[in-house]
């Protein structure tokens, strides 16, 4: 299990949501609540869309996040408008930089947190069933990166929620093939730099957490005090594994079989639902 | 704060300690149940005494222990008498190798749980009060490693608890000096591969917790099911920050300001004052 | 490109051998002479067999192998009368411990120098290829622990040299059908513990150097004053990359399309021919 | 022995100088021509300053510059007017993240390539002599962060080659009292983010390598070809440990004892002398 933000909205230093909130992914990293696991120490990554004519930027590390330098300069010195943050606790594959989160692939980032449930027994099958030009890319070795590569061949970059609907479907139906009951949980974030998805879901129902952040002029009213020095605009949105903060009125769960579209200020929910792969 | 133990024994396999036990040493690294911090995460390191004309052996690094493969190897394959492992949760000192215990110095070896108190004010004046011809072995940053060069500079090779004492003596004097009213808290073990000094003590009397095994003989008649895949043998001493298991009559606590020493099956607890510095 | 070396012998440290000579498997980790390139910094790894009833140990790390102090200790304190050590140049794959030689799969340990040339555009078919219970035991990224789990589909536990044929016979067939001429480079060594298998070899017999020992009498003869503080035993058998020191008479070279047996004190030569792979 | 680079001049991204002439720090990391070592392999680091108001942004890492990916990330993302970057060959001391080049203090930046003679002699009075206030802010274990401190000591931010001048009148002082012939041995660069120092010395007047780069207008004359891409404004400086490429006319030697000083498009070099300490 693991613990991610993502964040789209003005451009702001990306230490605004993962050091500062008292419940910041930092915190997270160290003291997870909602989770599995407490600890999210198996590494993390940070990836931000910047200047328009580049691919995002990706800075990944295999150390704990709470004690990296070189997270904390980053995430002061970088302004973005778009980027995800996660911190991995591993659920069996190797701790290395080719298994931290965000993956990229082109312009496209995608952050997951959750398993696919006997993973090394489904894994060939599903490595089989990517696009064999996209093959090569995969890096790492987890069960995420696969669902990324999955996506990709099921036209991620053209209507992301049906690609993400049919990689579900195609985990679930390999999973049932091989006598796994509740092949896929997950939470999982994807963006192009111009939009950012999220998603909440899982075969038997109890999928990992999700929040979402409130208008921020909805919060500016119920925290002015909070709120100033964050400097939100008013078309900020934040969805995360959990609350950065214990204020109420700020974080909404996101519902389970659902996904998320955020655009320019613009927040929407629809129901998400696996889809046969072919 | 760090979680640490240390065994005097039978030859065994260092896995014994570290991974088996349901809160084996890799348990608290990830759920420590005593300490100001839960999560030990700051890197790690094992000492072990093996062939008699050797110095002890040492293995450090700075990532978690509960993912290291290298550790998990070692903790296999060595077969020693008389080992220490440590993992450390940073007090803010850099997260590097020369600062993961233990420390070693020829046949010494040393490791601390704890912390002296505005350690960056005090550090000047106890590093300048370390034997010139030792201060050049100084690899690290932390109070841990100053403490250890210290209780050399008093004769820790002749009469190990009474430059223990003095070392601390030094630190609660130049605490105090500068305004710290608690200068020091700490567990340390130190060996010189026959023998193993434990050290519980603290400025204000409510140090970090230490507890020792029982006598073999007596947890076997208690835990007949348990011990016997120990293979524990008679003469086993053990001293760890938290009780390994959680049976009753297994550990007892270390009182306060007290001092151990294990030789050979034999251990002794005395009073452990700190002296004046010179 | 990469550097390895293999014993077989009476048990030694392995620093003899990794560290001591003038051109030690440290010095080639600096500045090779035989490879294309002249620095091997990407990693390392050692493997031993040392008590009987366990696999053997593996112990890797992404750091250069120069500068390693864990490496030192371990180099100094394991005796084994078997082990190999390789450092990693790598040729495009990441920097990590999963991709660092030796790999192991139960009491077998491989390693490589080479390349398979275009292996990202022969990778899917190579690795389908694989006995799909073994696929989940492959862990990184190289071309080279693919090359083992071929080996080890087509039966490198009964017939290695056999095995180890069918795999660069699948290897160029591939690489024909894909339109890479010259699909296959390599040393390798493997070894179950009680024999210890090298192979060199190339589909257009420009291979990587590689060198064995002459028989440790004979060494003594020439150079009495260089052996005597290593204590070479009669049986000992060394095959490494690169000649440890620039002695004559010490190494010959292995000859192209050739394979090598050693096994307690007896070295052998054979020819070696890529199978059909079935 | 290290090689570095630094940069003034319009904002660029480090890549440009890092990764792309023919003979960059990458390349230099491996296969270094002046210096004693031809590889540099021990950490690396960037530090550089961006938005006005923050103190610059280090980046530095233990792993060797060639393959670390955070770094290419950084180096094509950031855009900065001055920055550093540093690929490190230990001399001893520990390759830790403490010990990588730059080191930083409030704005100021400092990195070294050189060495003081017999440094563990020497470094109890040097470091001794750093104003105690700033003792606490030595991280690391290497001369050249003691020779920062001490510039700090000596008025640094102030007058900058008046200090340099006498930390290395003192390091010389010491030096000789401690029966070392020669002390000290650098190339140093520093910046407050405006200026931008550099300095080459040594006291037997052998000085590691130092070259600047001629006025962009006359490189544009001589390779209009070469520069075209690299988009050099006219007030670009560029000192560096070795020539980025091997264009005649690009690169002129800064001659023994002398100090640069770039600031808005104006290079000028002045006789370096070693100054009495106090």
């Amino acid at each position: 299990m693991c613990r991610w933000l993502a964040y789209s909205g003005s451009p702001i230093a990306p230490e605004k949501l993962i050091y500062e909130p008292e419940h910041s992914l930092i915190d997270q990293s160290l003291h997870a609540r909602y989770g599995v696991e407490t600890v999210n120490g198996d590494g993390f990554g940070v990836g931000y869309y910047g200047e328009r004519e580049l691919p995002p930027a990706v800075f990944k590390d295999t150390k704990p996040a709470w004690g990296d330098q070189n997270l904390r300069e980053l995430a002061r010195h970088v302004r973005s408008p778009l980027f995800m943050a996660h911190v991995r606790a591993s659920s069996g594959t190797a701790v290395q930089q080719t298994n931290c989160h965000p993956f990229r692939y082109g312009r496209w980032l995608w952050m997951h947190n959750g398993v696919i449930s006997c993973f090394s027994r489904l894994k060939r099958d599903l490595v089989m069933a990517v696009e064999p030009e996209l093959y090569p890319s995969i890096e790492g070795s987890t069960d995420s990166e696969v669902m990324f590569f999955l996506a990709l061949t099921f036209g991620l970059s053209e209507h992301p929620p049906a690609a993400v609907g049919r990689m579900v479907g195609l985990v679930e139906e390999t999973g049932r093939a091989h006598g796994v009951e509740r092949p896929i949980q997950m939470t999982v974030a994807t963006s192009d730099g111009e939009r950012l998805w999220t998603f909440r879901y899982s075969t038997e129902h109890r999928s990992p957490s999700l929040f979402h952040s409130t208008d921020p002029r909805h919060v500016r009213r119920l925290h002015p005090e909070v709120f100033t020095p964050m400097e939100l605009s008013e078309d900020t949105q934040v969805v995360v594994s959990e609350p950065l903060r214990d204020l109420p009125g700020l974080w909404i769960e996101v519902p389970e079989s659902t996904y998320t579209t955020s655009e320019r200020g613009r927040f929407e929910m629809q129901a998400f639902r696996p889809a046969p792969p072919d």
